[in-house]
């Protein structure tokens, strides 16, 4: 086995012993996670549904075996299974934490674009390659390993503790509302520590304070009651698309940044703070353009003043991502009706959905060219999330992950979006959110071949087995 | 039969016998129209190779009943059957006309918008309905009828006559260059007479002088290796159908008019004498609204200060026509990689299709928004056609339509194409080119419910007879 980079750890010397009990279960771990990703639970694939089962059953047993309790399948209605198990004999006054992650995983995109097959996991150069190495089963097993690693060690953990381990994360949480509806006081907890994120490199853990929110919109540009020779009446009579491109063309500057002021009222200014701090991460454009794959010449889009990592995070897009209109191959010489287009937006800190849609809406029809009938369509909107980098469940984590993986963590966002976040910590009365990860920038989770790195799996390991002392030496409720 | 307002004809007494005998015809040229309209020849649908053979044959069949000689159905290999005939007997200086109309016909469309079945011709109002009525049938009759009024009442014509009548029109003539080749000698003549056009209304005939060309245009827009997470990118990395949508919104004007200097740069200046005839046209833009069927609040594309006719006939356009793009219905939180739009463009007088369309490809690739990748494929070109509305020619067909129709022909464009004028015109050496035609603006040619106006059609077929008698006096060559 080739030797990644060990980290330097500066585990305190009262943890020592949990410390050297997880890491001592290395190849445990390790085989562990093999064992759930041989399992192909493919959530979005109705064929896998007993794959999905089967993988539900194996995270149920190892919960179980690292001394969980109460551990069930949870089954409702329509709802892939998820897991859960508890426990709570830390005491009244010790905090509660819920530990999240997924076994569900993507499909495999392109089959013969993967080195080795995505469902026998390999390892190459200190990676574990495989679909769900990484998202999620990785977080599954930072979970398993530090609860395992207390109850073996100590017999005890210093925090009560829960588990949710959903089967649906891929298809997007259908059931979030459900779970909550039927399981929100078995969940019930202070401090939500959520093992899904994206580490900022590859032995450079991440804490993630900030979602950007989604929602779709359609929009359906018409000019005339029904397609007309564009010989007969082309250059007198407006088509479809051509109106279309244009409103489309109103929604970006020529940078590429969003120029719909309604759409941006609200959005959260970045404070200098946290400015200076992403500066200091010090991206390099070179490296991001390899890893995204950006053509040559292709510029990076948005206000040059913001740096990269505002723009991903904490800035909001409208994006098309899909249009209804006639393919190139069966293109006549038509001056086309109707064309629909569907936008994508990802909603920044600070905007609340149904007032930045409404003022894209109006902007739309408002920019309607040549007059064109312009009707838009607001679909279900997941506001963004985020929380203030500070108080004791994140000063807790800044000190586990500092001496899980001797590098004290970015405080970072994350551009996608996670349903589960803002309503579970709402329901429990404002609970902490923890948002941390197994992944780096190579592992091209939802690509081929998916990787985790195995050391860095580890140091998430021992980080949140870290994090149960330190928060309850800080005890945030 | 419900009574058509009757032109006030003036037929030169010297031709009244001839005008009586076609006049005389109404109803054997209607019942013998009927006849071609029950054949559904349509060339565009490989099923229908049956009718189009019939529909040749049964043409080959009213032109030597008609009296004109050679008779023949044309075949060549992959091309649908032409016929041809002639009569040459006027003398070595009479001029030598070529008659051309075509019989295949357009498919139905949608079958249910017909108010009755496109094949079984049907009058109502004075209009008759069916696939073909107007939009070629209506021309062959208008041909044959005006033989067999000579042929029939003095046993002779003024002019040698030449026929064509093609068989796969419809389908964009793809052997027009085979039927030159091959039968040039056979075909060629001084003066052309297309019957397939549009007159400007009901009882107010055109003849057109100048016909836009076509081209096709594609454009492949890239900004990525592939696509990625709208989440994870957007906001930073470009997608194409931003940049495809931001690339045709440059191709316009805010009016509508194309903005591409270099692609507009050789169109033939519109002189005064020809925007003053059109502007006495006197078009009225609620009807243009209707015919068209624009939405309401929906404004007309185009210059302001160039009359609708202009815009229309002596302007070229570039319009997106279709695209590959992600239907909204398969449509994920993407960034697109690619993207390919179609561009259909008309070409106006003046303008070299290479150097016109090499204009819009340079444009198009240093319009490249984000500084995406551009790559422009230049299909077929057809330039304009157009001449100047003089001489002998012109002045017989205005003679013969101002007698037959009680009106002065309107001297008109046509925003459409037909790729069969420029080269047979230059292939006879420049011949003369007269086009006329017996739709009008209610015939909804390729569309449903296709009606021809059965008392134009008489003055179409008289128009033709009286044609012969003025073209023999003028002798256009």
């Amino acid at each position: 086995m080739p030797s990644a980079p060990h980290p330097q750890r500066a585990v305190p010397d009262h943890l020592g012993d949990v410390a050297d009990a997880l890491l001592g279960q290395r190849d445990r771990i390790r085989s562990e996670l093999e064992a759930l990703v041989r399992i192909p639970s493919i959530s979005a694939l109705p064929d896998h549904a007993d794959d999905v089962a089967a993988s539900a059953e194996a995270t149920a047993a190892l919960l179980a075996d690292a001394g969980l309790e109460d551990v069930e399948v949870l089954e409702h209605d329509g709802m892939q299974p998820a897991v859960t198990g508890a426990w709570l004999h830390a005491g009244a006054d010790a905090p509660t934490v819920l530990l999240y992650a997924h076994h569900d995983v993507q499909p495999v995109g392109t089959a013969a674009r993967w080195t080795t097959e995505p469902f026998t996991p390999t390892e190459r150069d200190g990676r574990l390659y495989g679909r769900g190495a990484a998202d999620d089963k990785a977080g599954v097993m930072a979970h398993v390993a530090a609860v395992r690693a207390w109850l073996d060690t100590r017999g005890s953990l210093p925090v009560n503790v829960k588990v949710l381990i959903e089967g649906e994360e891929e298809v997007g949480s259908p059931n979030l509302t459900a779970l909550l509806e039927r399981w929100a006081t078995r969940l019930h907890s202070d401090v939500i520590v959520l093992a899904d994120l994206v580490n900022h490199d590859i032995g450079w853990p991440s804490l993630t304070y900030a979602l950007r929110g989604m929602a779709d919109v359609t929009v359906r540009v018409r000019t005339l009651a029904q397609p007309v020779h564009s010989g007969m009446w082309g250059g007198a009579v407006p088509d479809a698309l051509t109106a279309t491109a244009r409103l489309l063309a109103t929604l970006h500057d020529d940078t590429g940044e969003v120029a719909v002021p309604g759409f941006l009222a609200d959005v959260r200014p970045l404070p200098e703070v946290e400015r200076e701090r992403f500066a200091a991460l010090g991206t390099d454009p070179e490296r991001l353009r390899a890893d995204v794959r950006l053509l040559d010449g292709v510029r990076f889009i948005g206000d040059p003043a913001r740096t990269v990592e505002e723009r991903l995070w904490m800035r909001p897009t409208i994006t098309p991502t899909g249009m209804d209109v006639t393919p190139v191959a069966q293109a006549s010489n038509t001056l086309l009706s109707e064309v629909t287009a569907q936008l994508s937006c990802r909603l920044a800190p600070g905007q609340d959905p149904e007032r930045a849609l409404g003022a894209l809406a109006d902007h739309l029809v408002d920019h309607a060219p040549f007059g064109a009938e312009v009707e838009v369509t607001i679909g279900e909107a997941t506001p963004a999330w985020w929380t203030d980098p500070t108080g004791p469940a994140w000063e807790a984590a800044v000190a586990a992950m500092t001496a899980a993986y001797g590098r004290r963590p970015a405080a970072v966002g994350c551009g996608g979006s996670i349903p589960f976040v803002g309503p579970f910590s709402d329901a429990f009365g404002g609970a902490a959110c923890l948002l941390v990860g197994v992944e780096d920038p190579r592992s091209n989770a939802h690509g081929e071949d998916e990787s985790v790195h195995l050391e860095d799996l580890y140091s998430a390991c021992l980080a949140n087995a870290l994090l149960f002392a330190e928060l309850a030496e800080r005890r945030p409720a």
